[in-house]
């Protein structure tokens, strides 16, 4: 690989810097299957933190994992029509298996809820077997022709939640219970502020009755959806026939929610904090947090550095800090502290003869905050006892970063159709305007600004500036909407 | 579910009670796909804990995770000519995705070798490259149309282990010592001892130059074989490609490992321990080590003894002991033990107003050890204090008792094919004799007795009583080998 080729700046081309980092912090590689792509060691270890702190978040509120089929019959899928319409062109097939052709085909699952649910009724007779609070970790196929390694793949990876509840305001609870879940994950580990809200009617899960989604600003001012959380009604609970006895003994319909997130969050990452040398990785993300590099001219200071640099090594580990010795003979520094920057691994040591006299190491944080020296000369115990702390801050720097930036990036209080397309075809971002609920002005700036309306924001982050007309024309607003062209 | 049916007793139908004991211990279920199974929370909790513990060891001895396509090329698995004849009949095929029949069509991986061994080819250059330690966490797909839970389905998880060497020695070692951290889990969590050794030439995986197993003996005296690892030679780097540049400067195929355990270790921990009252779970691997039930009459007693059976948990959650009260109002004591019992939680406290009065608590170990009382009245601090070392205990009486089981139905040196017969066709158990090494007398005994030869022992397992003859006839034997009828 070229690896010592200087990465395209993001100013200059955002995505072809993407596919660079990605491809250079060797977080995922393309497959010889078309729209498949391979999660590396480096960008599965993110992934594995990511979902250890998600499964603490879950268990913490109640639910439970368990696996169903990879293989949906074709019949499963056909009985929610909306369900139906908005996943069959994406769906791979088994038509064959054990050497025969199949009765009925099977799908590789999209998702999960005609299965699932089909398996509640048989597990559900009373209210007394509700609520069903259920997970599953899982790989999901929705076949793609145009990939972009984590963002848009044929086979992901992800959890899918799925709950069953006796009544409609349990099910909502639930299904705003995980919007949180999903945003202080989102803020407090990915250090990447979100917007939550209720999608529209034509922009909610194909099957659901109200979809929640958490909208995040990359660094070219487009928005992400990380994850979604799904009120889905009983509207699969008819088709699958889930019911139960209720605690007066009538026989009711039970209320649904399912709600995901999934390795889509990795490129959520790379394209907030990444910069124009390679990845950056927050703390608490981080497969390794801090990397110690031995430094030596001559053979006879090998082995003094070498040994200091283990000895960092086993103080930091003993502090709960992931720490990695780099003793790799045939790179020079330089060449290493390259390869950890494009990983975007926190923080850097440097530990060299001059280093040994002095009793001191060399810090080097991966992005410096306002002020910061870039080479940080510091006695060694002041640097092991404070990385800890060190690292945390970082994770609230790259936090308040990124927010600084989508507050930079969001235009509130947007009045008229020109000059939502001026922002939009200019500098981009999210916009705020006011909204009648009409699905044809949706359509009509979809069609226009191939922008969309990415949610309706919840309350709680609501700008004051009540609307006052919709941003289509003369109706009086509804509701305050957000718009912006997304990934 | 007829959960108030008493279970069908292992010496009257071990495969009934099989069946019975994983449905009702809501491990796992059917699905409306054929072959494929749904793993319940509680059987999946287990998985989780197995998956937890394995992956500390692969990490302990350098390996990392990453994640692979679970769509391979049709073409790729026809590359190694052994390979393909042993999965072919087995596969899966995709034909249709994205509305479109597929130029090639593409196998839901049956084990992934083929396509890891292509990304390996991108990744290594240099000897430097090497060894590459990976491990990935997956399903995979092997069509069967005769399933039972767990041991044989056409979609089960598993991990596979996928390294490359440099020379054939490290992958000889690595082999050996990924047996290693096998046996060591399966019989320090599952508490399931095993036979460890080298497979025949016929019973060796398909592609592989040497083939090591972990033979464990279920409680029917049938074989389970619970997880393999295999020297693959450079059988799939020559197909694959897969070359490196020796440190002398020549051009080198690389030599690759793979290794594999899977849900059929929870089955295999069912058969090892269960019981007539249900599974029973060792304790490192039990989603819950304790239950506490309060008990009360009137309504009265209620609140106090419930309060007791929380604070019992908070302290013993305090300690590490994974704690639940189960204070359902719905169901009466008998019924919450029977549950519990046929779940297999190691231990169960039980609280009620004479116990508040008295101090104590009635602790009650799901297998009792020899001369053990069924209910054990102790002060609630010498209960809370104890249960830590309880658990270990439990665990290490457990494997004992497997132990135990085997020895006594372990035959060794056996030397005539009448003697075979008549432990095959009677008690069976695991059967030690002398082999040359020729193929035909496996054939003839496969085909007599339906046992096949498991494996030929690890030297250092291996009886001391050298076999001088063939089991098959007068030839002389070059090893001791072992046959079962397994699963």
């Amino acid at each position: 690989m070229a690896d010592d080729k200087a990465l395209t700046p993001r100013s200059e081309d955002f995505s072809a810097w993407y596919n660079e980092v990605v491809a250079r912090a060797e977080l995922a590689d393309h497959s010889p299957v078309r729209g498949s792509m391979v999660i590396r060691p480096w960008g599965y270890g993110i992934w594995e933190n990511m979902q250890r702190a998600l499964d603490d978040k879950f268990k913490a509120t109640g639910h439970e994992n368990a696996y169903f089929p990879l293989l949906i019959p074709m019949s499963f899928i056909e009985k929610e029509k909306e369900h139906v319409a908005g996943f069959k062109p994406e769906l791979a097939v088994v038509t064959h298996a054990g050497g025969k052709e199949l009765e009925e085909p099977l799908v590789v699952r999209p998702t999960s809820e005609t299965i699932i649910y089909h398996m509640f009724a048989k597990w559900v007779q009373s209210y007394r077997d509700l609520p069903i609070l259920m997970n599953q970790w899982a790989n999901v196929m929705r076949w793609e022709l145009r990939t972009r390694l984590f963002l848009r793949t044929s086979e992901f990876l992800w959890q899918e939640g799925h709950t069953a509840h006796a009544t409609e305001a349990e099910a909502e609870a639930e299904t705003r219970q995980m919007l949180g879940v999903y945003r202080s994950f989102m803020e407090e580990w990915i250090g990447m502020p979100v917007v939550t809200g209720l999608k529209s009617e034509s922009e909610k899960f194909a099957g659901a009755m109200r979809t929640y989604t958490c909208e995040a600003m990359m660094q070219d001012n487009r928005a992400l959806q990380a994850g979604t959380s799904h009120n889905l009604g009983q509207n699969f609970a008819k088709q699958f026939d889930l019911k139960f006895q209720s605690e007066a003994g009538s026989e009711e319909y039970a209320w649904n929610t399912s709600w995901g997130v999934s390795t889509r969050m990795v490129g959520g990452m790379v394209m907030t904090h990444g910069d124009d040398s390679g990845i950056v990785v927050p703390p608490r993300l981080a497969p390794t947090q801090v990397v110690v590099v031995p430094i030596y001219r001559k053979e006879h200071e090998r082995a003094a550095v070498v040994e200091k640099a283990w000895h960092v090594r086993a103080a930091l580990d003993a502090m709960g800090v992931r720490t990695k010795v780099d003793d790799r003979d045939h790179l020079n520094p330089g060449a290493k502290f390259w390869e950890w920057e494009r990983k975007g691994v926190p923080f850097r040591i440097e530990v060299g003869p001059k280093d040994l006299e002095k009793g001191q190491l060399c810090l080097v944080k991966r992005v410096r905050a306002e002020g910061e020296d870039r080479k940080m000369f510091l006695p060694e115990d002041a640097v092991i006892s404070s990385l800890p702390e060190r690292l945390e801050a970082f994770q609230r720097e790259l936090f308040e970063a990124a927010r600084a930036r989508r507050e930079a990036n969001s235009h509130r209080g947007v009045k008229s159709l020109g000059e939502l397309n001026e922002i939009l075809d200019g500098p981009g971002g999210f916009v705020y305007t006011g909204w009648s609920g009409d699905p044809s002005v949706e359509a009509r700036i979809k069609e226009a600004t191939r922008a969309t309306l990415r949610c309706i924001p919840d309350p709680d982050f609501r700008s004051d500036r009540a609307p006052e007309k919709c941003i289509g024309g003369e109706a009086p607003s509804k509701m305050e909407v957000m718009w912006a062209k997304a990934y």
